[in-house]
């Protein structure tokens, strides 16, 4: 990486802070935009948007760049910024980076000429990620039961990412854990870390926690009715998720619906693997 | 034990509940005394104390007994018990158990005619709450450190039982452990378990979470001076604990005592230890 | 699977002692070929080949099928046995499973009539096979390292199966960790795992053991020369390598080639894990 | 530590040859007495002890002492070694340090005038060799046992130190873990390990190996009348050890005696053990 090099963060929540912060320690010059409302965020320059972003010759937009649409994702910011010709100008000979950059690119035809890269599309960046989301399960969870994880049975549904992350936490602090997946290699790898395997067709059987990580509809109320009424269900895929919850509530099931959980409990290393996964894609340009 | 054993819970919180509900479904008769404003609690008879505790053998009393002067500690009761001497002539020939059971005696002579016994005062008790009060420092720090454990640097001042459960489950969950302790055995102990050992006397460094089990002023203004700003404290030694707070926060550090945690986070499990205690206390009896 | 189920063992190794003994013990009729110079095989058979392998419905040869040029890997067989057109035929109508079958293929054209699977092929038997593998290594390091592993520095080059289920039991007992892998998303996973991540093509550094599980020359001079004299290389990939043996050689460097590992150190395990593979595939089927 | 210390390494195997090297590679001058018949050892001084240890003022003597009752434990050196007045004689006025100390004193009436000292009666040095126990122990079982120990069921009886870090590092390579304990307290820590529970007083049931640690004779021919004939013993208690050894041979159980296994296994981690605690008793003189 150039030395010189000089960063522009413009937009999004605590998690571009945690990442302003984090570049400036590294030592490089760090311009932000769209924060006037945020506490104190150290090392960095803040900088109005609407002069653009120079000296920055790389600018990185936050996850998901648009969250309403035809405005930049900017909670910190008193004011809206616009996504639109004017904004997509600004970016023009400019290496950016952004989360979901994909719908930005019908807010202007400017954005077609812009070298533009997603990093919450890079496969490190979803490892990173499944590790906080499976910590904020945890929390999650034992903020939700009554006993220790510690000695409590849980089933973890479906062998990806999420689901890899969160058996091997759970098994470290001691819950007794069963994994669910389809494919036999899944259920091999499954035994080698020490955890109990069933096939996701077969789920049966009480636990005390049940966390689904696989979007589509394994928790029918089929299989909820197996379920101890004290059962508590956390689905952690996202929307519709891949947990009945009307079932669940006509059998008088606790179901919590955990979402986004990166942002939300870990902010700080979440904008850590937004700059690991930024290093990485300026190294390979 | 006796099939035909029958058990009186007497005042408590919800951990007397669990408690209660589990004995239940363990096949024995259940009465519970001093409950009249709980929700349902499952399998178990509704006495009133008034009435003495027949046809009750074992009587099991709350942890700590007495949590106000000359009262039993029930905070589920709509009436005051006091404890007296009109309690105490209820409970002569039963078997007794309670926690932190010496103030009482002190409420009647009558006591000195009882067979009770302290669970509170067994070392399995300590062991299994230790597990409780480490899960329960997981979620504060959780709850409270913006990064996810996961890849933090933590401290574990003291390698007790609380040290001992509590530095198994960060490193279980991917923590980067450093233990402190002042025996040569012990920092053997540390490093086969796989943590980091330093000794106590020579804490220095940068840990992203500091947690004391210590009762003794090991972190004074001294050795918090060390820690960069952002560090958080948590302080699970017994009042007055280990982190001098004032210095703490003079300095700008986040502190946080949590006490009794076991019966905050998992009363569900703290009855299932107190379950357990019994049993093995009525099996030696 | 079919209660009535008739399972034929042919030729192989230890492996297939036990596999046939663990099929028995699951109920089956089973009836070995080719073992008249092993010890007891309980719950057997014994019968000769030259009489064709009726009644049995199911036939599982051994891995690989042919050790020599034209004949069945059988060393538990007083006489060869020739793998021809008269042995082909002796398979029609059966249901066949063997180990690396594609050279069989040559060796007669009634192969093509013959309904045959190669359960070597199958990804639920490599990562089964990949623990096996793992324990073989620890213990080749255990027998020629002279500290103990507990405390040693390890680097386990490559993260497929071999090198996830090796670095996952060296942490179980206690090693210090370092994994290497090109991919940034495997990066990811090295340090969701509690290990230390480097890239394959920076490998240096000190490190008591070095567990290659790359089949490509990572391990040359150049690399080599890092390596204090003390170092021991165990190259786990099939040949020829991932370490040059002559730099090593010239070097000091204590180098062990292990290959195979399953089969000798663990063959009741590898009869399992074919016992396994079979099941699934005949259930697939 | 005087940066002028001077070691003399006295007699001794392998584990002494590690230590002065590990001594000397710490900056210390070190001289070695009766090692004659050795490969080379790295950064010492040969030296003949007739002429007496001058000039060390610190000697280190083997573990035991004396192996054969007179002489000192010197399998390296051509000539035995006499302990009598004149040996003591040259050890007046230096500080000493020796496993097994005791029985030396019988030796000469000049070792009442010596400043001895034993590290192997510290408890750091206990700790430390009960991991390279733990670890033997492993390797022996891996050499015995013809499956894998990852997924085998495994019989820990005893929760000391050995048993401690033996299953600790069991359950790491993925064992299915079972641990016996006498004390209600020691059977709530296993569980809290992540282990099997059991009364060593109601022992049964099916293991692929079972690993005593208790010096008591725990393994009745009762207690093995219930072990399956392919159960694998091994017995790591000092003799006469805790397992019927006629009793389980005419039950046919295979029976391996492991004992002194930190000086064969792990040489070189024994001698950096002795350097550890002796370093350490130093500190505290």
């Amino acid at each position: 990486m150039n030395e010189k090099d000089c960063f522009g963060i413009v937009g999004g929540d605590k998690r571009q802070i945690a990442l302003a912060e984090s570049i400036a320690a590294d030592g490089y010059r760090v311009y932000v935009y769209g924060f006037d409302l945020a506490e104190e965020i150290r090392g960095v320059v803040l900088a109005d948007w609407k002069d653009g972003f120079d000296p920055c010759e790389t600018v990185i937009l936050p996850l998901p760049v648009m969250a309403t649409k035809g405005f930049l994702n900017a909670p910190y910011s008193s004011e809206k910024i616009p996504l639109n010709d004017v904004f997509a100008e600004k970016l023009r000979d400019k290496m950016v980076f952004g989360g979901r950059l994909r719908p930005v690119y019908a807010t202007s035809p400017v954005w077609n000429a812009i070298e533009a890269r997603d990093y919450s599309e890079r496969e490190e960046f979803a490892v990173c990620n499944a590790i906080s989301t499976a910590e904020g399960a945890i929390q999650t969870a034992m903020e939700s039961y009554e006993g220790t994880l510690h000695g409590s049975s849980c089933l973890v549904a479906g062998f990806g990412r999420i689901g890899k992350a969160l058996s091997w936490m759970l098994r470290g602090i001691g819950a007794d854990v069963t994994v669910s997946a389809r494919k036999a290699s899944d259920l091999a790898w499954i035994e080698l870390y020490g955890y109990r395997a069933v096939r996701t067709e077969e789920i049966r059987g009480r636990y005390d926690l049940v966390f689904n990580t696989i979007p589509a509809p394994v928790f029918s109320q089929r299989v909820l009715e197996w379920m101890p009424s004290d059962t508590i269900l956390i689905d952690l895929a996202s929307l519709p998720g891949g947990i009945d919850a009307a079932a669940a509530e006509k059998l008088g099931l606790r179901m919590i619906r955990a979402l986004s959980l990166p942002g939300k409990v870990a902010p700080k290393s979440a904008g850590e693997i937004i700059k690991e996964t930024v290093y990485n894609m300026m190294e390979e340009a």
